[in-house]
């Protein structure tokens, strides 16, 4: 059998997403988007969104250039292969644009759906529901579409996997660059619309009358729309690139099925995908939460049922080595993981359970046992987690070989089984700031009392939504950087003359390239939290101009200029990533030109190693405060207003930056160290100093 | 040259040191107790800490008698060792006793010297100096007396490195309870005096009708005295018994030289510390700071003469392998980065440099930014310490391997030479928490308030002390679990039938080894600060309950029961470490017997990786907090009682857990569980799962 036939099949897979993906924006912006005042303010804030957009896909095709032309030259020194560098470099800008144009579509209908959701919540919760949830499904279906499409496409028209990193490349440059950017644009102006807002001036949240409110609601969108989905897209293919990569190198004993494997798996999950946006449907006063739990949990059973059928199908058929059920077990495994692992990071941010009602409980005894506390938790929540990352790990690679297949191939597979759902997690996460956008701008509009208390049903769904994504993208990403790490393992000794690349941690290079590699990952994530203190206060300076300059901003009578503060949120944003985004590209040339492949694959792991455990933490802590808050804003532990309230306040407005800029660009940080490596590494393989 | 005569040495400068120290006690004992409200105050201290002592004595000995029997019992399988096991715990019973010896020494003279500070400072600055740091000489000295005598006299009745193993476990399990036990009584006195006397009662700090205010001065000396004093000779002794272990594995081609000179260290840092000591003086109004700053610099000058007058004398008398300048360089090498990671740590939270200054800065804007800007720093300030480490592993590596010696032996030397200071440096670092005693009974006991101001200057200086054997100890740990790390490997091979140990990081039970180690760390210190806030709650209410009870207390006709705020202390602490001490030494021997040799010594890499980070964040962070308050009481943006000061002390709250619990545990931590391994290597490398 020709297993170009997969590739094709891919191709097609990734049209039919992308055409589903049409048919949702196309329905979504068909309804009504509402009065004059909601759509005026929609139109402010898309209008926000689009200038931040144009600022970031400026900055992305500089950089783009600038590093297509270094790959570009880079790899045309090898005369047997004299146009590698420049497929390579389109592969890698083809990648950006890919990851561009999800993110495009998405960030465009979000900006549409929040307020057609505020109008449809007028007539129930189920009515807008399903705008949210099908404007969030363009994000996801796009995403997997394209991803699936190019990937494809590259390999058919090369059947070279290097090529191929060149287009992972590409789609983490512009996560790093929309991750990190959006994570800095969107608190920066949460903390200064807040502290200039409601503590300085006393007006409530989401006020028109405040210059930094439609920068707020913009952030929304460009952090948790943009910026997580460049995020996912960017795991989603690495993870796959990283199977292929290693299939590749087996490839030789085993045919291009090892190859091939990884796509068929993504081809089953948008099929799974479409098939579970389908069964996600919500009564007209039902509960949203559930909704969206639920057609997570049914994709997987829909999966798991497609991949049995295809494994059972192929081998019957053909009998194949490849294809074999150790495969299966092992996608099947990281899939069941990755979705356990979403759950487990729900506990500790979920006012149901005992951590978040601890940390409202101390509250009351005063901030610093709020921090204290909820940073404990935080901690403690690393731990699960990470067990379930070992259990992947070692459940997959031992299946595996059990089934005569490589170990570490089944690590690969495992990361690509856990993220084949990418199209309904997506979606899911998406649906989290499209309501929470209608939320506010069904208060900023005067919508009646009982529109926003739907809208905010809807909203607090989405948080639920929002962790357990989380806690999946993060494992994720953990297993993608695992079987990424062994990818450039074996390109190191593919140009090594057949030398394998022995990573012993008793070799003083590769053990100084761990302890390097730790130090990544915290310092990357100060670098983003002092930025967004530095524009915050950017940003604050600003407010308190305008409000001098015009009394009649406080009065009401004259419109703020809210395009100032976009403006100064979108270029602090992109300017403070200058130096961070240069190190996640640097350093790890630095250390592989410097202490050879063996520090550089020590680097690697210890970037991955505390990158994962920040990342947990910062994310879970930042969860878990953000509830904590709600829960005593809910008549809980004395309620609003009370001591127990303003040091929840404090919590939250930490654990903000934690959750939403540092924690998830950490993800982006360690694809991108890992792919810069295995892209670099034919080269490293031959110069270095030690 | 019969290598023995380096035993009998070692015995005899650790009797000089332990002769010096006592010395020092008569002389500080000898001096003027002061008024009778003082001597009362302090009589109430010392009464507290003897109760705490107590319990953690008992405590110690029923868990020595019972790991002891463990031990005797396991070792004792070898038929051709018979008495291994016996003399093994009898090696590890004394290292228990060496340890709680130096401890209760240094803390008798404390609970003495405080008081006695205090009435000199009614003389002079100086006088009150010369006090406090002759007292806290008697806490070095004694400590690296008992030390270096225990290590010479086992290895010569022994002649057998494992036994001295033993040794090294006893001291470590001590320094287990003694660290993580006085940190969390510390701070649970600390917390809960706070948030009753000052914030509901509105009484000022160390006010005596707190009734927990005796308890925190007892914490004082619980966790920066004994505490202290066990994790750095927890240090000293692993470090050089992992020299020790290792020059025993190459001693077959290098003779006993490899396994003696660790301890020919140990008694040249003897002898230079008890010079430097000398050099150490403060004019009647000098600067007390410089002066002890003066006495670290200095000491490190006479380490490096003494020890290239040694290396060149032997060299020119015998002409030795082992004795050479390679070894020489890694030693001074070693003890440089040292000094130099010390003064690091003074750069993130001394209040002359940007970050406490920022830190105070932002805090005006509100207690989030002072949380999240600190937490910031913190996070950048682990990279140029574990920059310091790489430094000095590879410079020790290489400079040993040029010299003909093993590069992993340098490593281990260079553990020695960072820690062969210990002496001068636990005396500087014992200053601290005696002038801090000493302001406090000065202002309970109503003493002038010039003579409040000269304690306050001595305290001073014993805080950015503190902070520089804080950097300088985490570092040297850093070394010496690498060394310890490495000595773990030697002992698998030996006893794996020749067959190395290869630590391949992408051997999955390595991999997975290394992801459940990296976890340890955090969850250890979210366990040890929830302790700290559930024993707080406790004493909160014991301390309503008093108030409550007699009325006379508060109107300061009656004495407060500080006994029981003591006691609840005191068990609270050890009942807390109950779990996470038998974590740290169940979970090297659970991950061992199942994942195997190779899977622990992942384990142990991965928990040095995240010991490192967090010990370093938290040490820093806490500091800088505690720091930018005060930069704010003395009068900086605006001063106290401005909302910026109130910040601060939300800071200040979340940093004392941070810098005087978990952080400084971890270097414990992970002495403890390298050590578990070393000592069960013989066994886990025959019987394992995997």
């Amino acid at each position: 059998m020709n297993n170009d036939i997969w590739l094709v099949a891919g191709i097609g897979a990734g049209v039919v997403s992308i055409a589903a993906s049409l048919l949702y924006y196309a329905w979504v912006a068909g309804q009504d988007p509402g009065g004059e005042k909601a759509a005026r303010i929609a139109l402010w804030i898309r209008e926000g969104a689009s200038t931040y957009l144009k600022l970031l896909y400026t900055t992305l095709l500089v950089v783009a250039v600038i590093l297509g032309l270094v790959i570009a030259v880079v790899f045309s020194g090898d005369s047997t292969r004299p146009l590698h560098g420049i497929f390579t470099a389109l592969a890698f800008g083809f990648g950006s644009f890919c990851s561009a144009l999800a993110g495009w579509l998405g960030m465009s209908i979000a900006v549409r759906a929040n307020v057609r959701t505020a109008t449809a919540c007028s007539r129930s919760i189920g009515a807008g529901f399903t705008v949210a949830f099908k404007a969030g499904a363009v994000m996801g279906l796009a995403m997997v579409g394209v991803a699936v499409l190019g990937m494809s496409l590259i390999y058919l028209l090369w059947h070279d996997v290097e090529i191929i990193l060149g287009f992972s490349f590409g789609a983490s440059s512009l996560a790093l660059l929309a991750k990190a950017g959006g994570g800095i644009f969107t608190k920066t102006a949460d903390i200064a619309a807040d502290l200039v807002g409601k503590v300085e001036i006393g007006i409530p949240e989401d006020d028109p009358r405040n210059p930094a409110v439609i920068a707020d609601n913009v952030g929304d969108n460009v952090g948790d729309v943009a910026g997580m989905g460049a995020d996912i897209f960017d795991s989603y293919v690495a993870a796959t690139v990283a199977a292929m990569l290693l299939g590749a190198s087996f490839a030789a004993t085993g045919g291009a099925q090892y190859v091939v494997l990884p796509l068929i798996l993504c081809i089953l999950g948008i099929a799974s995908s479409i098939i579970g946006l389908q069964f996600v449907k919500v009564g007209p006063d039902g509960k949203p939460g559930r909704a969206l739990n639920f057609g997570t949990v049914f994709s997987c059973f829909v999966f798991a049922i497609l991949a049995t059928a295809f494994f059972g199908g192929v081998n019957w058929a053909a009998g194949t080595t490849v294809f074999n059920w150790g495969a299966l077990i092992a996608t099947v495994a990281g899939l069941g993981i990755g979705v356990l692992m979403g759950f487990t990071t729900d506990y500790f941010t979920n006012d149901e359970h005992n951590p978040v009602r601890e940390v409202a409980r101390v509250s009351g005894s005063g901030t610093g046992l709020t921090i204290i506390t909820g940073f404990s938790y935080g901690l403690v929540s690393i731990a699960p987690a990470v067990v379930g990352i070992v259990a992947a790990t070692l459940v997959s690679y031992f299946t595996a070989q059990a089934f005569g297949l490589p170990g570490i191939y089944g690590v690969g597979i495992a990361a690509v089984g856990m993220l084949s759902l990418t199209g309904i997690v997506v979606s899911n996460d998406a649906y989290g700031p499209i309501v929470d956008n209608a939320k506010g701008i069904a208060e900023m509009s005067g919508m009646d009392h009982e529109v926003v208390d739907r809208a905010d049903v809807l909203d607090s769904a989405g948080n639920t939504a929002k962790a357990i994504t989380k806690g999946f993208s993060i494992s994720a990403a953990a297993l993608t950087v695992l079987a990424m790490f062994a990818a450039y393992t074996e390109v190191i000794a593919k140009y090594s003359g057949g030398k394998g690349l022995l990573l012993d941690l008793q070799d003083p290079l590769v053990l100084s390239g761990i302890l390097l590699g730790c130090i990544v990952p915290p310092l990357f994530s100060a670098l983003l939290m002092l930025a967004v203190t530095k524009n915050a206060f950017a940003m604050i300076a600003e407010i308190r101009r305008q409000f001098a300059a015009d009394p009649g901003i406080l009065a009401g009578t004259s419109t703020p200029d809210y395009k100032t503060c976009v403006a100064i949120a979108s270029s602090g944003a992109l300017l403070a990533l200058a130096f961070p985004a240069a190190l996640a590209v640097l350093l790890p040339l630095a250390v592989g030109f410097i202490l050879g492949p063996g520090g550089l694959g020590g680097f690697l792991g210890g970037s991955i190693f505390t990158g994962v455990v920040f990342a947990l933490l910062m994310s879970n802590a930042g969860g878990l405060w953000d509830n904590a808050k709600k829960y005593i804003e809910s008549g809980n532990c004395g309620g609003p207003g009370s001591e127990a309230h303003k040091a929840a306040v404090v919590g939250d407005t930490v654990g903000d930056p934690f959750k939403d800029t540092a924690g998830p660009s950490l993800n982006t940080l360690i694809t991108v160290m890992s792919l810069v490596a295995s892209l670099f590494a034919p080269i490293i393989a031959r110069f270095h100093i030690f």
